[in-house]
């Protein structure tokens, strides 16, 4: 296509043929990309433009910038006025845009453009056909997870005695980067914002997050709320380290959990809880389960141990266990008690159980699956109980 | 107020008061902010939630979370159809929203909260208000620039020979952590995405990026077409370190060039002319100076010298030659053709003349400025020749 993409063309088909059926199915004429997560699914690269995508037929790529791109269904635009000057939309009658992504005054530009047509929300058909992977999708899902189990595997090298979370979160992500993470954290959403992922040490677990996060962290400064806090770790506490895993444009989501000292039975109870917790859920996840018999799962679990002050959250609670991950860190399915998504063969899940044991820390691991008709296998694979780095 | 914030009360009425007399002059009864940037300008700190500021009297804080936050003028909610509960909205016949930053699903919802009440755009206020800096912001911008400056300073300690630029970037974004940046790049607008800046060595300064840089660099990944690929640093080649420069939630904007062995005449001349057109700009920027007319002296120098074809990018030119920073990287005044910014004392400026030399790669600085009545003061001290790595 004359992208600079490692996406052939054949990819690019498939996932453009999966959204055409929605659309047919929607009654959708067309749509317009321009988010920045679906260019990347629906041109394999990110550019200044947009992607239209008619029911039949061949997607256009309408390009701002880069210069130098070529191929047949690449246009060159100033600005996206231009793009009817290249399409019929003499029969078009529904166009769908990205409202929930995209901003107010950009889809009352887009609006213009096409006056004959009504704009319908394309956000939801996006996000549903990008929740079941193509197996391209799941090779680069698997190659972050090997990645991102590698860099935690390094973790106990980097640690020295004396040192603050941060100086410990600093070493783990040079590890990571040069391992290969590309650094991006991908959130879906307006508001949510984080740097290379958090790392917790010891009481911060239990600063609430101004985000809808199992784990807070006061952060290190007020305009980033969240992560380490500059805390010295000190002995009797737990480190989760839940950090990028955007090795390939893909992200893993993946948790550890390392200890200074000794940190208590109530800690360790918790951490194998969820370990039990993933175990049950990886079982019970297969194509037609219900997302939220998974969370309830979860809570009955964390209920029957005793332990669900303590789940996802002591001050403050998160209201998932689990979530789907892919270019984005929160993508569909959502494992949610009010989730009415019902797993897919293919879908890509983040199980992260926590718990916050006050004056301890967070405990509890994080695994990225792959959902098959025989349960949720796991891509995320390192050693799962808590590592003792003095 | 009870936000967990550095920034005292004072401070923040000065802001809402900044706010007001805009919205008395626009005649907008009240505004809502959501926005992460904008939250942190008027309540100094980042929850999730929306700050309510009426044309008179306090402004209100309505937070979602995190929980535990307690003070006069907060009020939790769970949903913003809850606002109107705490607020008459009787007399309200205009409210502003930000319609620039804001994807148009929320806008739908919040429009309904207010149903008697035209909705109009409040982003222009709030980044025309935001781009006259406090005393206290100002603060924060040179400490930024100060520890800006000092993480360039160790730049030479960690280059080796035969490092690819990924391996030199990754060493000098630890060395920045390290000095305390908090790695959050925040640009406005929907579309633009980067990591920690750009470390640009050699030829791949001159592949196009697909945003509005003046530098490109084809990035490691499609996901992230910007930056370094991976190339190995080579004999007779520049190194352009235009990294984060975010260390108080404000940001500076620093570049600074390297070189490898001889890298040539032609780069020599362009990094001089850019240190000029710094100097005359400086010299020039006043309150009332026109944007556009900074950006005109910018080019008639560059091609006066004969250095046009290298401006602000080769294959691909970037419209502009600075921009304000602050809480975020481009934030008002634009330096570009078609300006109608005007300076005001206390605007913060980084100005960018920067230039393409095939076959050698980009040169040329950008510093961080403040307006005065004397010209514009730089706050990213440091030396600005070509340092010799090798």
């Amino acid at each position: 296509m004359g992208f600079n993409t490692n996406i052939p063309s054949s990819e690019i088909d498939i996932r453009i043929s999966n959204i055409q059926s929605h659309l047919v199915k929607s009654e959708i004429d067309a749509i317009l990309v321009s988010n920045n997560a679906n260019l990347f699914y629906t041109a394999g690269y990110i550019f200044n433009g947009y992607v239209y995508i008619p029911q039949n037929g061949k997607a256009i790529y309408f390009v701002r910038r880069p210069v130098g791109l070529s191929a047949n269904n690449i246009i060159y635009i100033n600005k996206p006025e231009q793009i009817v000057e290249h399409i019929d939309i003499s029969n078009l009658t529904t166009i769908g845009l990205e409202l929930d992504t995209t901003t107010y005054s950009t889809i009352e530009r887009l609006n213009k453009i096409f006056p004959n047509a009504t704009i319908t929300n394309a956000s939801g058909i996006l996000r549903k056909v990008r929740s079941t992977k193509t197996p391209l999708e799941i090779e680069c899902l698997m190659q972050s997870g090997e990645k991102h189990a590698k860099t935690y595997s390094q973790i106990p090298s980097v640690y020295r005695d004396g040192m603050t979370d941060l100086e410990l979160q600093i070493e783990i992500e040079r590890l990571s980067r040069l391992e290969g993470c590309l650094g991006q954290f991908r959130i879906s959403g307006d508001s949510m914002e984080i740097f290379m992922g958090n790392l917790i040490a010891g009481e911060n677990a239990d600063n609430p997050s101004p985000y809808d996060f199992a784990m807070g962290g006061a952060g290190l400064n007020p305009s980033l709320p969240v992560g380490c806090n500059g805390t010295t770790i000190t002995q009797g506490t737990s480190i989760m380290v839940d950090l990028n895993g955007n090795f390939t444009g893909y992200m893993t989501d993946m948790t550890r959990v390392f200890s200074v000292g000794e940190i208590g039975e109530l800690a360790h109870k918790a951490h194998k809880c969820s370990i039990r917790i993933n175990r049950e859920l990886a079982t019970m996840g297969k194509p037609g389960t219900p997302a939220k018999a998974l969370f309830e799962r979860a809570l009955a679990i964390a209920t029957e141990e005793g332990l669900d002050m303590y789940f996802m959250g002591h001050r403050q609670h998160a209201g998932f266990v689990g979530h789907g991950v892919g270019i984005e860190v929160n993508e569909l399915p959502v494992i949610a008690p009010r989730s009415k998504d019902i797993l897919e063969e293919n879908n890509v899940i983040a199980l992260e159980p926590k718990f916050v044991i006050p004056q301890v820390g967070a405990v509890g691991i994080e695994n990225t699956y792959i959902v098959t008709p025989e349960g949720m296998k796991p891509i995320t694979n390192a050693p799962e109980e808590i590592i003792s780095l003095a």
